[in-house]
């Protein structure tokens, strides 16, 4: 274990450290000694019975599976290629998606405990769908046990904030093409845009009028599209995208560009009518994160890779339905690790405070969980002018996401970082020992339904997931 | 005048500073002094002459009248706003343009001065236009008076490379919109691509047959959407293709793209039959440096607005013709101080090395001179893996290229530098003072007429251009 945190750089005479122990450093500074305070973090927060789990999980030969266990689970994430290969209809596609399911973000949750904005977005989806004309029709048919709720992650799909997939949506279908988990198939919806959309718990005429076009329109032109011009493969467009400024969660402008300029003149040439193309080309141009939601389901098809590999302890998921934060480990797919979703530190739009807003809330921490997001912060310096902070913010986060990963993705390089891979597999034991939480950059949404987004900024995990998976590694390997 | 180049950190015990006088230095060496020697560099290298002249540029009043009107022209060139109006025909469009002319990048030349690139390129045009059939035919009639060059900068145009505009070529036309100089046209040609093109001096069939579908098709696709469309605000791409790692020069992957969705939805809607339309589209998205031939009369147009405000002792134009580099001044629009084009420190392709290189061509360098391109290279870290170097270098760079220039533009900011504006409108006074030539980054052209790009790398102007424009600016001054 490396107890280094405490160290930190001392100049000048010296002649006492305190290390927090307050009698000592009191007693020693009212006798008028020169007294130095460092911040001393113990592993695991001191907490003595997670310090003895973690000591056993360091310990060989346990340390030695785990380790190469992880290592296998980078190299398949690292292996996978995920690849854009169409468009189909959720119904039709998404393994087990039926009418009267509804598909949302983070781990499952029950009507009575859905925060507000996924609230809005089960109202708007029911409305899309024709299932009701109200949201109070919405809400009774909500509550009244007729409709399923699923987590996307159940589903080999992933949501950007509410989550909701109904069953005439269509979705993007990006299938593993390579590596041992060949066909491997993910899934996510089309990006809305900003604004009024249902994502962030809007469900007024203009979020399902535009839906309503998803699905008539632009659904059906880039399905077309993509039979015609065949596949795109989604990691190369990402490693150019953090070449570009973009980080692939909160920052999409560069990939969206990279995506359209690959889209654009299959469009024209398989998509159907000029006019209908031209529509979907100024939808898609007029929306710098049209790609999120396919770094999404790239991220997901990447760590659906490490899914099942005996003893690793890197995570497989980080999502949240905005009431709880879920997570999962790769040795224990399925699983889920849950604590209370945070609030987010970050800015608000006008008039707007941190009293409007909805705890943490997406499966988009997708991204951060692959390597990606908020870990390559320092590749999107623009970003920080969006969720606060410097430059310098940027660069220190990826640094710090570095601690607790267990590698570099050498295809994601960080240009202001002399082209270092991106830190990738988040380890539940380095959290713990470096008392170090994976970061994540999210959007806010108003925690009333039917508002939006009100804001975006920076949040972590709570430590209750860790704790948690900690307890079940220990138990999963007799240690 | 700053004398603190001679200054660096010493360190260890100090006997004596050797500035450079040899006598001194050996004789203290041999005495058994401890010499630490430091590079002196006084301003103008030191000469004079040059030095007298500068020492009467930086006093007063004098120095005042300088210093106001190169404000003055920051100002213009800041507020001026460069937009695409449309692509029209250089013979029916360029000023002056004609059937027996042909433009071409840099100082003026005649045809037996002319390096293979630029030879190249004028028998590809000639033969491009039909008034040969042979490269041998074309270098007869190039040779024999019938045909007139002129550079480009005399039209308002600007051309990368070679620079050759023929008179059936389609060109971009960029109109001035804001500020004092509104009204103002610049002009380039579409951009071929890479490979065998005919700016870096190739005329092969291949050259030829793409140019014929530029004029044919490209040019009127893009005729019909830009004025199906209306104009583009060409700064506000910049502006963002800078946060998505462009330097506007040689790094263009951003720029393209944001173009690129610019356009689309209009070519669909106004260019044409959905072939033509899709085939233009592909070639546009298939070259990252689409949009080099609009950033450069767009820095053509800024410098513009800064032309013949008298006192202003900052560069209007740097172009080189293969043979000469050229510069002019903003207080003496139309006059070139010229000097040996440079050869270029960077890498080469595959099979190629300096000895087959030509010395710096291009008008391209307008860029610089407008404060992108070179200057913004810490803007575009992956740059450096192809003009060679390290993200470093690109930070050092343009630290060095505020230390000659007048001011920032705050409109084109650089991430990397915590958003500091782009320096920019290089003083000609500072150049010398400070004993630093503008950063130029570039292709290399092979030196034979016909082969084409062989590297790319990073150049400056040779001293004599500076040390001209010295004198002239003391003489108009009468200093």
């Amino acid at each position: 274990m490396d107890l280094s945190k405490g160290k930190q750089l001392i100049e000048g005479p010296l002649k006492l450290v305190g290390l927090g122990i307050e009698s000592i450093v009191e007693g020693a500074k009212a006798a008028g000694a020169n007294v130095v305070e460092v911040t001393f973090q113990p592993p695991a927060g001191g907490d003595a019975t997670r310090m003895r789990a973690l000591a056993k999980l360091f310990e060989p030969p346990l340390a030695e599976k785990i380790d190469a266990a992880n290592q296998i689970a980078l190299e398949r994430l690292l292996e996978s290629r995920p690849t854009l290969v169409g468009v189909g209809v959720a119904r039709e596609v998404i393994p087990g998606m039926s009418d009267d399911l509804i598909l949302h973000a983070g781990p499952p949750i029950t009507w009575e405990r859905m925060a507000g904005p996924l609230r809005g977005a089960i109202i708007g989806g029911l409305i899309y769908e024709g299932k009701a004309t109200t949201p109070e029709e919405a809400e009774a048919l909500a509550a009244s046990g007729k409709i399923r709720f699923d987590p996307c992650h159940h589903h080999h799909a992933v949501g950007p904030m509410a989550g909701v997939v109904t069953a005439s949506m269509p979705v993007w279908i990006v299938e593993d093409m390579a590596g041992a988990n060949a066909g491997n198939r993910t899934y996510c919806t089309l990006n809305e845009g900003l604004g009024k959309v249902l994502r962030f718990g809007a469900y007024n005429d203009e979020v399902v009028t535009r839906l309503k076009f998803i699905e008539r329109t632009l659904g059906p032109v880039l399905g077309r599209t993509m039979a015609g011009r065949g596949p795109i493969d989604l990691k190369m467009i990402m490693a150019q995208a953090l070449q570009m400024g973009d980080e692939g969660h909160n920052r999409n402008r560069a990939g969206t560009s990279l995506l359209f300029r690959e889209l654009a003149p299959a469009m024209v040439r398989f998509g159907g009518e000029a006019e209908d193309v031209a529509k979907c080309l100024d939808f898609i141009s007029k929306n710098d994160h049209f790609i999120l939601n396919l770094t999404m389901p790239m991220a997901k098809c990447m760590l659906m890779a490490t899914e099942g590999i005996a003893h690793a302890t890197v995570l497989s998921v980080m999502a949240r339905n905005g009431t709880d934060f879920g997570i999962q480990v790769a040795s224990m797919p399925g699983r889920w690790f849950t604590g209370p979703a945070q609030l987010i530190r970050g800015l608000y739009f006008p008039g707007f405070t941190d009293e409007h807003a909805n705890p943490d809330i997406g499966d988009s921490a997708i991204t951060e969980t692959a390597g990606f997001g908020a870990f390559c912060m320092a590749a999107a310096p623009a970003i920080v002018q969006f969720v606060g902070g410097t430059v310098n913010d940027a660069l220190k986060n990826s640094r710090q996401m570095g601690r607790i990963t267990v590698g570099k993705n050498s295809l994601f390089q960080i240009p202001a970082l002399g082209f270092e891979g991106s830190p990738t597999g988040i380890d539940v034991r380095l959290v713990e020992e470096k008392n170090q939480l994976p970061v994540i950059n999210t959007g806010i949404a108003h925690k009333a339904a039917g508002v939006g987004q009100v804001g975006a900024g920076l949040v972590s995990p709570p430590w209750e997931c860790f704790h948690q998976a900690l307890t079940a590694i220990v138990e999963q390997e007799n240690a």
